[in-house]
């Protein structure tokens, strides 16, 4: 069994090359984990990890390889309602800030020895002149979505577009060598645009789904549940299909990052999912083809209010819990060291025959 | 300010050169962290953790530097009561594992850019003919403790002595450059002498601070927590003097555990503690000198059962829960990864003005 020799180049084309993880794989990879010098399953949800990593990747001992987080930008039109603390332009600021390696994830990517893609999916101006060429990895599929509230966010082609560009991304880096691919986004009012897709996907009342997001105040938190309503009762997204509720609530980025999910899924490659953002990409990426779940590693618990429900319709418990609420892909970045220690784990410990080491068996 | 020139030469002088975290200097880490690119305090429990170690090493900006894994080894009498699922020579036999770099702290230690220092605290056998010399630090106190069900584990002359030697060694790695210190620990028998001294320092029912350490069976656990009732019943260890509890029911690794925590406290270094049994060391260490608390970073939540009362004890709130329960130092190198990324977020992030980000102050 091989991956795919050539991407996938239509959504649905995309869908059909995800397979399920190997669980012979899987279940290799737990017997050597109990063969090594420390009692049965004592490192928990390391040990599930490595198994887990196995089993996407098809292989009972995969290495520690090249990881990669693509944090994907773009601008939302509800961000005119008021619906943030910061100005709209902080997007288009902080991809810049990220070309040049001065952002939280370009510290914790570092950390991790992870390299950081960046992608412009439709900020409102164009960086184009901006920054030095191959910085920012220019994939506009619009200068920011419509307002939600006043229409749709953007059309089904465009919904189609960003998905399919984001799958085309994973999939150059899976054939360039990477093995682990973690999501990181930036887009002002995206929280906003997040906990719409997550209402409509998930069915969840508009207020249990929304959070404060980079920090406004009691009247924007009122002011941002009534613009979700307000969305939803106007654009009508359909629950039982994803891609419509991408495109008429969602945004540039977080479909581009559904799509990310999608490619690395089907080239076998492991998925870092970071906080809400990511996670609502996720999570409209397992509706769209339900395969894919097995390959999200949820990163960390989010303080955003939705995160909670996005983890829960995934079936995913997340590795760490540091009340981060920042995005970027600044948890994805943290947990791609968890996931490597639990790979080296897997192929650097002794066993106890090695060791000479006397095994109780528990 | 500047930290002890010579390390304190008794338990009495250890305890008085303990200072409390210095508060300006934790202050003004948040400060400069709120200067950077990304809205206040979304890094959460890793702004704390930047905070709390600038706090402990008195400067505003401390940087990642050298760190150490002290993995103390030692052998318990109570063992002999059939309290652990392995046999007691594979405490010996694991000591040479990790000399010989094959166990989970070796590999997770390499993975956290961390040195792992082995010490022989008094396992039943000597090992001074089996390793290579300097590959274990040989501090024997004994040949393993006494049996608590029959007797005091030690004198108080031998748990002082194993409270010296831990701060002695935490001393000298410091003057040698060590910034951060991580617990860890091996005995078989020790998840019952932890749990002893828990049950002794808190007065907390001897069935909720037992577990199954490293896999002991129902008929197991029933016959630990009756050894451990003996034993307190027998020794009487004194709960308003931690000297007396590790004494009579501890253990040689725990002691000297304690005494690393006390001796990296009075030096200006954080603490890195490891689960139940090195959160037991840092519960006795705080108990001895109050003032060392500050100074204790809680890395995992085990699933041994007695640690939540350690934690609560403690007041920490550990950085990961993973299910771990291997001991070893293993979540204390995981986390030493974490106290690395959030020193490089203070260190290395660009601030608001330097890259030209519109702050909002939120």
């Amino acid at each position: 069994m091989s991956p795919p020799m050539s991407p996938p180049a239509t959504l649905a084309a995309l869908v059909a090359a995800i397979e399920e993880p190997d669980a012979a794989a899987a279940a290799e990879a737990q017997r050597r984990l109990d063969a090594k010098t420390k009692p049965r399953r004592s490192l928990g949800r390391l040990e599930d990890l490595a198994c887990q990593i196995a089993g996407v990747r098809h292989t009972p001992a995969p290495l520690p390889g090249r990881k990669v987080i693509v944090v994907m930008g773009a601008d939302h039109g509800v961000a005119e309602e008021g619906v943030s603390a910061y100005p709209r332009e902080v997007t288009a600021q902080m991809l810049l800030n990220f070309a040049r390696g001065g952002a939280a994830i370009n510290v914790l990517a570092r950390h991790a020895g992870a390299e950081v893609v960046v992608v412009d999916m439709g900020v409102a101006v164009s960086l184009r002149d901006l920054a030095p060429a191959g910085d920012i990895r220019v994939e506009r599929i619009g200068a920011g979505t419509g307002n939600f509230a006043r229409g749709p966010a953007m059309s089904r082609a465009e919904a189609v577009r960003a998905l399919e560009t984001g799958a085309r991304i994973a999939a150059e880096l899976a054939a360039g060598g990477a093995t682990l691919i973690g999501l990181g986004d930036m887009g002002i009012g995206n929280t906003t645009a997040s906990s719409a897709v997550v209402a409509a996907l998930t069915g969840a009342p508009v207020e249990e789904v929304v959070g404060r997001g980079t920090g406004i105040d009691d009247a924007g938190l009122a002011r941002k549940i009534d613009v979700i309503r307000r969305g939803l009762a106007l654009n009508r997204p359909d629950p039982d299909d994803a891609v419509d509720v991408l495109g008429k609530v969602g945004g540039f980025e977080i479909a581009g990052l559904a799509g990310v999910a999608l490619g690395a899924a089907a080239a076998r490659v492991p998925v870092v999912v970071d906080g809400f953002i990511c996670g609502t990409a996720a999570l409209a990426a397992a509706r769209i083809a339900p395969r894919c779940r097995g390959a999200l590693i949820a990163s960390h618990r989010s303080v955003e209010a939705g995160h909670r429900l996005v983890l829960q319709a995934l079936g995913s418990k997340p590795l760490l819990d540091l009340d981060l609420r920042l995005g970027e892909g600044t948890g994805a970045a943290l947990a791609m060291g968890l996931c490597d220690a639990a790979l080296r784990v897997l192929a650097e410990m002794a066993t106890f025959t090695a060791a000479g080491v006397s095994d109780s068996g528990a």
